[in-house]
This record gives structure tokens, C-alpha cells and sequence, in this order.
């Protein structure tokens, strides 16, 4: 591993079989990449089938983060990739594997990057696929989609490789923008939706929509620690508002 | 399979396990490739391993082709790609896949393509290496460099796949997606400032540190309509919180 490459995680979320850990380990090792993280696997692990095929990539699976959450394994990372097989309802921005590659890259000297990869048969549930920034799509015939997790694993390596061997700044951030973590966003996630409430905003019988949406444009702008600041101050003024209301209400 | 993509030949040579045969035709199948050469395969074929594997790629393998030599493959082939780990001590011109599998769509239309896949173990030898034109080295790390055969097989038919493709973009936005023009947004942020100074969040005499940095913030984010409505009515829902408060203050 390189610098820039030791910013880089691959996250697989609830895979169900062990040789798909182990293959996707040794495309990883092949591929100079060293950063795994399983989320609640649904394999055994460690195991010996995972071991057996990872071949030179053991240690890959040896040094593997293991949590129960999507948002533990990307705490702290300022770019989340997620891939996805098929658009969503309210779509993400879309990046094809050299993209993809190309922006991971690009923002590894600025902060650590999640490339996550969800179960075999479902892929990544709502909830996990709100957390990202981007949808990763590898590009497939129209016919027959069904990429295999450790290929799809070989693939974006493959790609983070050649990246990394490149490295060509395609897009330079503003030096004083660091994206904050996600686990922060989603403290202000759920107090703005607390907020929108108070204000009689937001339906509490209905919130999902909306949140939705502005849960995309906030992941879409990335804020920075200064700015998430001023948000959250924002919400603290506007809530002091309408308590004002309510006890008025209340008179 | 499109018109070129029947021009191309993945051939592969004496291997030894049937779940490799299996997983590249998967790969082939995945990446709209169809014509399979199996040279002298050393794995039991057909096999219920490489039909398990190959999953919704089972046709490829009813339709491979198995023959005793490379030279029967590649017969009638004006192009042949050979896969190598390794300089030789005779070089031949190295491409990586990039430049095979945009070489080989190249020549597709005038004649037939093959790319050729060694031995697990051993890779090509001396005699078969020397009936290819080009070398295809696919780029790993230094430290490990044994790529699986089945994955060097997705690797290579994924380049080839995005070269039939061609002309894709790399980045796709939601077509749900339209930034607001500036002159809208011009309005939200005047609206903003206002509603800053109604919650007292927004010192009036020094505002303009403060709607710099979230001018930045919403610009990265480039709102659309939609989600401009909705930052909108959330403004319109607080000045109403506060004109409560303010009006009770002065009760």
C-alpha cells in the first residue's frame, strides 16, 4: 500500500458467503488495496473458506474491521460511494468505475473514502444507500446485470489502481473544505427533523419524503465542520423561536 | 452480444479448475461477451461447478468450444491478445487492458479478435505466447501480483464491455436533478439573511462572513427546484415561529 491507498476502505455490508470475502480480500492484496471492513457479515468469520481463497491476501483478512453498522465502518470518511446494481427512487448521482475511481482518489489526500459493497442477493437496503454520497455503477450488459460481489470487488480495485498509479487531479476541493464524518450529518439529520417539526414543517406522520430529499442535498454539499456549526446554530435559534410560539400559544 | 462483440474470442488455456471456467463465463455473460474457447482444459467439462458458477452465464458455456491447441482457437483470428504476469525474454509489445480491449474493438470490424488466458499456475508457454501479436499485462500491486484467473477474465471483459460501449459518460447526474439558475437562488439567500436576523442567529451589523460561508455551502449543493421550495417553505415556517415569538415579546 501506498499513502494515498491507506485512505481507502472497502466496506462489504451482510455478505452471505465466505468465498466471496476471501476473493474479494486477494483482488483487494492484487490490487494494493489493504483496508477491509465487513458490517455484520453473514458469513463466518474468520473462516477457513475465506482464508483459502484470499491466498496471499490473508493478511488483508486478518487486519479486516469487523462492526455491526454501515455507519461504523465509514465513520469518519468524507466521501461514501456506495455500488449499486439498480437507481433508486429518488436517485443519487451516478459514477461509472473510472469515475468513481478517479474521485476517490482525488479526495483521498483530503480525507478517508468508503466504497461500499452491499449483500449478494439485495444489495444495499434504503437505509445504508442514504448514507452515500455517490452511487458507484459497473457498467453491464443490458441482458444480464448480475455481477458477482468479489468481481465487482475486482473491478473498482482494479480501477482504484490504476487511479492511484495515475494520480492526476482531475478536480482540486477548496483547501479549507474537510467534509464532516457521517455520524456527525446524522446528528444534525435528526435534529433538523426535530426542528422542522417544532416549526410545523414537517408532518411527524409523514416525514420521509421530505427528509429524504433534504438528506440528498446535504450529502450532496458535504458540509465541513464550520458549516455543519452553523447549521446546527441555525437550529438551535429556530427552535428557540418557536418554543417562543408555543408558550405564546400556550398563554 | 452486439454485431462486434460475436468478433470476440476469450480463449482459455489447460485450466484446472471448473469453478474458474464457471466464473468467467459469468464474467463473459455479465459483460455482453459470448464466444468461449476452452484449449485442452484440465478441469473435468462440462462440470456441475463451472455450470453453478457461471449462473445466468450457463449458455456461454452450452456454446464454448473445446479444442486440443491454441492454434485451433485462434483459427481465422486476426488479433491475438495473450495474457501474461510476466516480461518474456523475447518481448513482444505489452498493452494493458485498457489499450488491448480498445485495440481489439478496434480491429473487430475486419476480422476476428481472441483474447487469450494462460494456465492457473504456469500461464502461457513459450509456444502458445508465440502466436499472440500483443501481450496484455494487467497493472496489480508490486508486492502481490497473482491475479485469479476468473478475474483477470472480468478484468479484461469489463475493458472490453466499456470499448464496445464506448461513448458513456462517467458521471451521470439524477434526471430528476436541474440546478436552480442563480437568480433564484440570488432570492433564497436574501430570504435566508432575513430569516437569520428574525431568530437572531444573523448579527445584522457583521453579516456577511456568515452568508459567505453558507453561500458556499448551498452553491456546492446547487439546489433544484424542488428542494429550493422545500429550503423555501422552511424559511416561511420559521419567520412565522418567530413573528410568534416576537409578538409575544412584545405581549
Amino acid at each position: 500500500m501506498n499513502g494515498l491507498s491507506e485512505r481507502i476502505r472497502i466496506v462489504l455490508v451482510g455478505t452471505t458467503h465466505p468465498g466471496n470475502i476471501g476473493s474479494a480480500a486477494r483482488a483487494m492484496k492484487v490490487m494494493g488495496l489493504g483496508r477491509l471492513y465487513l458490517v455484520a457479515p453473514e458469513a463466518p468469520f474468520p473462516s477457513s473458506r475465506a482464508t483459502a481463497l484470499a491466498t496471499s491476501g490473508d493478511d488483508v483478512l486478518q487486519e479486516a474491521v469487523v462492526v455491526d453498522t454501515l455507519l461504523d465502518a465509514i465513520e469518519g470518511c468524507g466521501l461514501v460511494l456506495g455500488t449499486s446494481a439498480r437507481q433508486r427512487s429518488l436517485p443519487l448521482p451516478l459514477l461509472d468505475p473510472r469515475a468513481a475511481a478517479a474521485r476517490g482518489v482525488a479526495e483521498a489526500p483530503s480525507h478517508d473514502v468508503a466504497l461500499v459493497f452491499g449483500r449478494e442477493k439485495s444489495g444495499l437496503n434504503n437505509e445504508e444507500t442514504r448514507l452515500c454520497h455517490y452511487l458507484v455503477n459497473i457498467p453491464t450488459s443490458e441482458e444480464y446485470h448480475s455481477l458477482n460481489l468479489a468481481q465487482a470487488v475486482q473491478v473498482l480495485a482494479y480501477e482504484l489502481h490504476l487511479a492511484l498509479r495515475a494520480d492526476t487531479p482531475g478536480e482540486i476541493e477548496p483547501p479549507d473544505w474537510r467534509p464532516e464524518p457521517p455520524e456527525r450529518l446524522e446528528i444534525y439529520f435528526e435534529r433538523l427533523a426535530a426542528t422542522l417539526q417544532a416549526i410545523g414543517f414537517l408532518n411527524p406522520n409523514q416525514p420521509k419524503r421530505l427528509m429524504q430529499r433534504l438528506r440528498r442535498l446535504y450529502l450532496r454539499a458535504r458540509p465541513d465542520e464550520n458549516e455543519l456549526n452553523i447549521l446546527n446554530g441555525i437550529l438551535s435559534a429556530t427552535q428557540s423561536a418557536a418554543r417562543g410560539r408555543t408558550e405564546r400559544n400556550g398563554d
